[in-house]
C-alpha cells in the first residue's frame, strides 16, 4: 500500500497542528501548496521563520516587538496617564483604526476563559499591575469585548487593578466603552439587551 | 496610526493566499502562530521548505516523486496493463487503501472544470496519451468522482484515449468505477439517480 513520501507526510502532519485544520484540509492544504510554484511555498516558509526570529512580545505592554520595546511604547508622544487594556493585537489596531486614541496599551493575550481552560495567569496581568503600581496611570480602560469572557475578565482586572492602585496609595479610574447601538444600527433589528444598554446609557443632545 | 511590525505583516500577506484563508481568519493564524513556542513555527517553516525542495512531481504518472520516478512508477511488481486515472494524489491514496488494486496510476492534477477555468490543458493528458500510444495498456479505469465535472472530464479523455489507441494501432479498454449504493447504504435515503444506477448496474447472484 502506497502513501505520501515523507517530506509531504510531514508537511501534513505540520498543518494538522493549526488551528481548525483537521487531517482532511491537511492533506487538502498540503496538496494545493505542492501544486503551486516552489518560490511562493518558500516565501510563506521564509515569513513564518522571520516572523517568529524578528519579533517578539514587548515586555512592557505585551505588544508585537522588533526592538527591545514596541513601536508604541517607544513613542513618547503618547499619553501615559492612559492606558487601554485589550484582548489580543487585533483590538489594539482596530482601536488604532480610529486614529481618536493617543494613550498606551497593553495586550492580555487573550481573556479568561475556563471552557478553554484560560485563567488569570496565562495572561499578560502581572506586567499590568506592574505598570500601574509603578507608573502615573490615571485611568485604565477595559477594552474587552462586551461577551461572558470579556465581562469576567473585566470584573477580575478592576479588582485586582484597585488593589493595586491602593498599593501605590492613589485612586485608579477604571472604564469600559460605552455599550448602545451601533451607528448605521436598527433599532428593530437589535438584539434586546442592547436596547436596555443603550437606554441605560442614553445622553443629553 | 499603528500596525504590524513588517515581518508580522508579511507573515498575514502570505497566510492570506493559502486557500479559503481571507484578512480576518490570516490575521488570527498569524497572532496564533506568534504566541506558539518559536520551535513548533520553525518546524512548519521547515516542513514547507522541505517538501518543495525533495518531491516533485513524478513526469511519468503525476504522483509526487523524491527520486526520478515516484515509488509506485519504480515497483516492478505492478501490472502495466492497467491504468487507473485519479484526479488527485488523495485519490490514489483512497484507491490504494483498500489494497485491491495492483495495477498503475496516472494523477490527472484536478478535473475539467470551466467554472474555475481548468481546461485538458491545465491537466496532466498529454503524458497521459504518451503513455497509452508508447506503453501496453489494456485498460484503462477512468476512476473520476461521479460529478458533472468528473463526467465531463472522463468523457473527454475517453474520446482522445480511444485516438490515442487508434494511432498505436491497438484497442484499450476504458472502465469506469461502478455507481450504486454504499455498502451499508439504506435504499430509503439514497437519491433517485444512485438508486436507478444501481437497478440499471445489477448484478447476478
Amino acid at each position: 500500500m502506497a502513501s505520501f513520501p515523507r517530506p509531504v507526510a510531514r508537511l501534513i502532519d505540520q498543518l494538522e497542528r493549526l488551528p481548525g485544520v483537521g487531517p482532511k484540509s491537511a492533506q487538502r492544504l498540503a496538496l494545493w501548496l505542492l501544486r503551486e510554484p516552489p518560490e511562493r511555498v518558500l516565501a510563506l516558509s521564509e515569513s513564518l521563520s522571520d516572523a517568529v526570529e524578528q519579533v517578539h512580545v514587548c515586555p512592557r505592554c505585551g505588544y508585537f516587538a522588533e526592538g527591545e520595546a514596541c513601536a508604541l511604547c517607544d513613542d513618547t508622544r503618547r499619553d501615559e496617564s492612559l492606558v487601554c487594556v485589550v484582548a489580543d493585537a487585533r483590538d489594539l489596531l482596530a482601536i488604532e483604526s480610529t486614529d481618536g486614541f493617543g494613550g498606551r496599551y497593553h495586550v492580555l493575550g487573550g481573556v479568561i476563559s475556563p471552557a478553554d481552560g484560560v485563567g488569570p495567569d496565562d495572561l499578560n496581568v502581572a506586567s499590568l499591575l506592574a505598570r500601574v503600581e509603578a507608573g502615573d496611570a490615571d485611568e485604565v480602560i477595559l477594552a474587552l469585548n462586551p461577551t461572558p469572557e470579556g465581562d469576567t475578565t473585566a470584573n477580575y482586572l478592576a479588582r485586582v487593578l484597585r488593589q493595586a492602585a491602593q498599593r501605590r496609595g492613589a485612586a485608579v479610574r477604571l472604564t469600559r466603552p460605552a455599550l448602545g447601538l451601533p451607528v448605521g444600527g436598527d433599532l428593530n433589528y437589535a438584539d434586546r439587551t442592547t436596547i436596555e444598554r443603550a437606554m441605560e446609557g442614553r445622553r443629553e443632545i
